[in-house]
């Protein structure tokens, strides 16, 4: 079996569809949590499942590293590893080598850089980032690129978008074709228009499974990632997935969808449980605040996860404050479920047509804010 | 509905039965969980009640200071607020104030303290104890008592056991009889077994729903601590349940039961989790060896809990190493679920007959030590 797209409707620019692949069906636009070092952070395999997650993001660059990917594979893959059964995605390691600053050295063959674990010595190629992505057994591998840090000047990006293309065709080279494994692109060039197209260009012509709209994100801003947005998806092929790296918050991942983006995935809602950071469907809340000390109401309402079914908000900041683990294990279970609420009700709405209204709902609920306090 | 407490079966010294309690039964000998602030650390009240426990602790000095019993009171009581539906047993606040040292001091009236939070001033009497442990919603109370550090002199021991023992009736006459609630007293006496008498004959007077042996497990070693075990329990009443406060180890705890005890709690298994200390078995072992940095193996084969059902010690390893929260959540479920098998373990054995041959097989297993490394 090979992974394959169907786009079963558009409304606008925005698709839903759905993904196949051996492992199962990923449902887009969808949100990937992300698992860097084997775990989506205090969360257990099947409650990431329970809140709607059809595949997890794990960070070859972390991996690599710890326990290493030789090891993952001797013992069974990642997936068995960690004991998420569903497909996985792997970045390729460059967007965190890069951001390595001065502890990595950057040629035309790839990057050496020292490890931020123990110093010790590592490379990283195109062929080095696939070799190790088959190791760790990913479903969805990424090609290995560079990534510009905005702002940079027009020259700059370009003659690292003209390298990542090179890359882009090393990786493909060195994927093994295996079945019911896909192989993804990575769109760079900046918040050049014309550099995207050459970009685009470059990688149709190598052919991917997926494409992926790298290098934004990177400091530049909403309104600069949007305008972006505005051209960058429709020069990627339609029939296949469109996969937005590192984005974000709500209202960055709703414009995203918008404007023809399938995937997605970020730290922000695993990271924010783990800092009190509450994200609901009236805006972000911090339950670290003296305001929710008595207040018996949940997070949200109307929201079916663990900790808004079971917990007041009362007793969620009292372990937040006493820094019990458990603040971390629920607040992360929400704000994941939130974010996969939130992609299934785009995908109704695409579906039905309406996903212009219900933006407007989207924008017009976070307006009110939190609910008062009592 | 009152507490009551059936005794099903008896082999030697050691018991089996079910206390009941409006809030479910309490199969013994049981070992309660110690969820301190509100929270049993790093698990879920589900998978609490899922490794087998019937009932969990709570305690009054934690709760008192962080939210305040007042507070829990108005959002509902202790298992509305933490989400356990089962019973809850709360100690009295005693032996954490006493533990503060430089921070309290003692009178005949009680002991007035000083947060380790904030340094807000506090003090616990008797009195106040039964008034904190009912807003909390306790269904198991116990006594306020003074705890004297071993070793001691037996002046000193015979004094506090003694002020122990007013504060004991002062409990009892300010222990609203309010139905399905009971009220424990404490034993003291150090190490001295006419003092225990005395002291255990004081409680009879009193009269209580069960009885602890309290003092022990305070520094004065296994062997002191079975030679008091050798007497104590048989100086409370046979119809009612006897708890052994504090303890402990796997072999404390098989040796307590053999001795009559019929309760315990310990924060052993839940702490051990957190750093890396493993029970099984086979006895201990310590997650952070490089030993099983490539072992394929679970903890422990014939262990039905999720970290031995679905991962690695490799995997355990990674996560240990990593500092991931996963790594506390699956090493508490493991170390809890196995001292809940434990127990149950020993309540089959006490009623088949059976209890002798357990111990020797419990010793044998343990005496073999961790598995062989591949």
């Amino acid at each position: 079996m090979t992974v394959s797209f169907d786009l079963t409707a558009t409304d606008g620019r925005a698709r839903t569809g759905v993904i196949h692949t051996p492992r199962g069906e990923i449902r887009t636009p969808a949100f990937m949590p992300v698992g860097t070092a084997a775990t989506v952070k205090a969360m257990m395999p099947d409650s990431v499942a329970a809140t709607g997650a059809d595949i997890v993001l794990g960070n070859t660059y972390h991996l690599m590293l710890r326990p290493t990917a030789e090891r993952i594979a001797t013992l069974g893959g990642l997936h068995n590893f960690m004991n998420w059964t569903g497909p996985i995605l792997t970045d390729s390691g460059g967007f965190q080598v890069m951001s390595l600053a001065g502890l990595r050295k950057l040629t035309e063959e790839g990057v050496t850089f020292k490890s931020h674990i123990d110093g010790s010595r590592h490379s990283l190629t195109p062929e080095r980032s696939m070799e190790i992505q088959a190791l760790l057994g990913s479903d969805i591998v990424m090609c290995f690129d560079e990534c510009p840090a905005l702002p940079a000047d027009r020259t700059r990006i370009a003659q690292s978008m003209e390298m990542s293309m090179r890359w882009a065709a090393r990786s493909k080279a060195a994927f093994a074709d295996r079945p019911g494994h896909a192989l993804f692109g990575i769109q760079q060039g900046g918040l050049e228009q014309d550099l995207r197209a050459q970009s685009a260009q470059a990688l149709r012509d190598i052919e991917f499974d997926g494409y992926a709209v790298g290098g934004l994100a990177v400091g530049e801003g909403q309104a600069a990632m949007f305008d972006c947005l505005d051209y960058a998806p429709d020069q990627l092929p339609k029939d296949k997935p469109r996969y937005l790296m590192g984005v974000g918050k709500p209202d960055d991942i709703v414009g995203a969808v918008a404007r023809g983006i399938d995937m997605m995935d970020c730290v922000l809602p695993s990271r924010s449980g783990r800092t009190g950071q509450v994200f609901t469907r009236r805006g972000v809340l911090n339950i670290k605040n003296a305001r929710h000390i008595d207040d018996p109401r949940p997070l949200d309402e109307d929201c079916g996860c663990p900790a808004c079914r079971s917990y007041s908000r009362a007793y969620l900041h009292h372990v937040y404050r006493s820094q019990e683990i458990i603040s971390s294990m629920l607040l992360t279970w929400h704000n994941l479920h939130y974010y996969q609420e939130l992609m299934a009700g785009m995908r109704a709405a695409i579906a039905a047509g309406a996903f212009g209204p219900w933006q407007a709902d989207f924008h017009s609920n976070r307006a009110q804010g939190d609910i008062d306090p009592l």
